[in-house]
């Protein structure tokens, strides 16, 4: 495989593991599976869910639902509270697929009461203590009221409640994780109990990488969503949902500067692949990627005290040790982890597996 | 115009009038205005300085420069090491372009009089103390290496020093970037001086958005390359570069949620539409953007103490008053100010006009 300029590259069977896991998992804990597919945005890696088994997904907007829709997926939740500006497209998607939409107010819900065409699932979005989006899980009045205008609606099918424990990103232990996991899971327990008159079917509807990576047994959930763990990173190495072994994407870059009296180099590969996402490592240090050596088409363990240190458009400035320095050339390639593949992967127009394949994306 | 989902939108009067501004600027300080287009990489926005009288550019990287030549333009500097990897891309574009190329060690340089096929005009690249690419300036024994073997070479052409006074980003007055630019200037003054005798023509080509934007005096500069004052931002805005209502491209979002408990409302509109690029307010606050509100197809001035104080893939969570608040429905939409147009610009497929146009790019 050439490589000439910063290549995001997926290691398909690390990949695949990651999948057949998830999904083992998931069968284990009786739980319905339904991966986020906004890590990978990718309807060939959607493929490799499809061959596992996978038939429901999650979206974070109405354009990636349209273009899994596109690629044969006839079951979408979109996990973002309504734009009701892209009426229009929703309703196109109700038509065409079983569309499942997230609420988090009673003013969405009314503006979907009287302009929602199609049939849609409905999720209601809880917060449980995150605090981005949903309805605050204490609200159980207005949680009432919002059920009761679903209910009322041809078009609107309560399906239950979601939510998404985005603190456990900022975890550094298991135990953190389930503890956050266990503080979110008993307040969507009690709204389970509590509203289980109006649907008995409700399901509850978690899936944060970490969580699901980390607990085995999911309580009180019905479904999970995670995402990110189709690649993982470096940030949920951090975090220990994954080994280091588990990150299935990095991003290849040529080394274009070699700086021995700084102990640092420079490659193409910047802000604009890698994202500015960072994370402090365990000595206190921000970094943006740790990097490894590419060699026979594959990317190696990290090497030891090497990172990304700063970055500009295109520029990646890997601090490193005289070692390093004095194997490398102009002209070779690393393989950087991302701190965030999400971020990362969405940034690459395709993906390249370690087998050469390309993969096309959104 | 019809929004719906986020939007990068172009003031294209304000946009014209920074190019005007600096084109000015330059020849009142008679020196060569060679713009960085890495910021906008947009045909169309090239179109605006071509009308001006520009003639020559500079990009970072060679697919950039490809899209330019393929745009008509003649004349490009590619202000990035060379990737020795792309070899055959450069030389495509020497055959077709005057092309200019920055060097900073004699493995380039040797790479290059072994390799390029045809002319290209040679940069050196100097580090006058930021540390990213370039050879330190008081190495001036391996430099004279370096022009001894451009000078040997049928295909290369000294053109002159080029260095990029990054710190200056991080400069929060006007008397801090002046006292970076002079510090990195002098250097090169030694340097221009120093090697005068091998080519008396020889240019010094600085350009920091900073330094350019309030400086009005170059010393020994020959040419200027700024990039981010043709849309400015936040953090120009901070340093003091640009006046706010200079800032000429804003991220056009929709309001999905709204918190009053929490003075919180959250945009369509996150870290794959804005980057995560952030800056530190006045009173220590973490912002990744500031905002206003969208009216009759333009922004207004940003709201007091209104900002995205945190982001998800998709989210943008904006902390703001309870007079702001109130006043928001669903479906609003709002403009977020970015920290660093040319992360948020990268991130958009293509640019609209507050006039309605759309503008094609990269």
């Amino acid at each position: 495989m050439i490589i000439s300029k910063p290549t995001f590259v997926v290691d398909e069977n690390i990949c695949k593991l990651n999948i057949y896991r998830m999904i083992q998992k998931a069968k284990k804990a009786n739980v319905i599976f339904r991966p986020h597919f906004k890590t990978h945005q990718s309807a060939e890696i959607g493929n490799w869910f499809r061959e596992q088994g996978v038939d429901k997904i999650t979206v974070s907007s109405v354009f990636m639902a349209t273009y899994f829709a596109d690629h044969g997926w006839k079951n979408i939740l979109i996990a973002f509270p309504v734009n009701i500006l892209e009426m229009d497209q929703i309703n196109a998607l109700a038509d065409r697929i079983e569309l499942y939409l997230a609420v988090e107010s009673e003013s969405s819900v009314n503006f979907l009461a009287n302009k929602l065409t199609g049939k849609a699932g409905i999720y209601i979005e809880i917060d449980e203590g995150y605090h981005r989006t949903g309805i605050e899980a204490e609200k159980t009045s207005e949680i009432g009221r919002l059920l009761r205008t679903i209910k009322s609606s041809d078009v609107m099918k309560f399906e239950g409640f979601m939510a998404h424990f985005g603190q456990t990103y900022s975890a550094s232990t298991q135990s953190e994780v389930e503890r956050m996991y266990n503080s979110g899971m008993k307040k969507l327990s009690i709204l389970k109990h509590e509203f289980r008159d109006i649907n008995p079917a409700l399901k509850i509807s978690v899936g944060d990488t970490p969580s699901c990576s980390l607990l085995e047994d999911f309580t009180d959930a019905d479904e999970i969503r995670p995402g990110n763990f189709v690649f993982y990173d470096v940030m949920q190495y951090h975090i220990g949902s994954c080994a280091i072994n588990d990150i299935a994407a990095a991003l290849v870059c040529p080394v274009v500067a070699i700086y021995p009296d700084r102990n640092e180099f420079v490659v193409y590969g910047g802000a604009v692949h890698l994202s500015k996402e960072s994370t402090i490592e365990r000595a206190g240090q921000k970094i943006f990627g740790l990097v490894s050596l590419w060699k026979e088409n594959r990317w190696g363990l990290p090497l030891d005290n090497t990172f990304v240190e700063r970055m500009s458009q295109e520029h990646g400035i890997v601090k490193t040790t005289p070692a390093v320095i004095h194997s490398l050339n102009h002209g070779d390639l690393v393989a950087i982890l991302p701190i965030h593949s999400c971020l990362t992967a969405n940034l690459a127009e395709k993906y390249v597996t370690t087998g050469g394949a390309i993969l096309k994306k959104v």
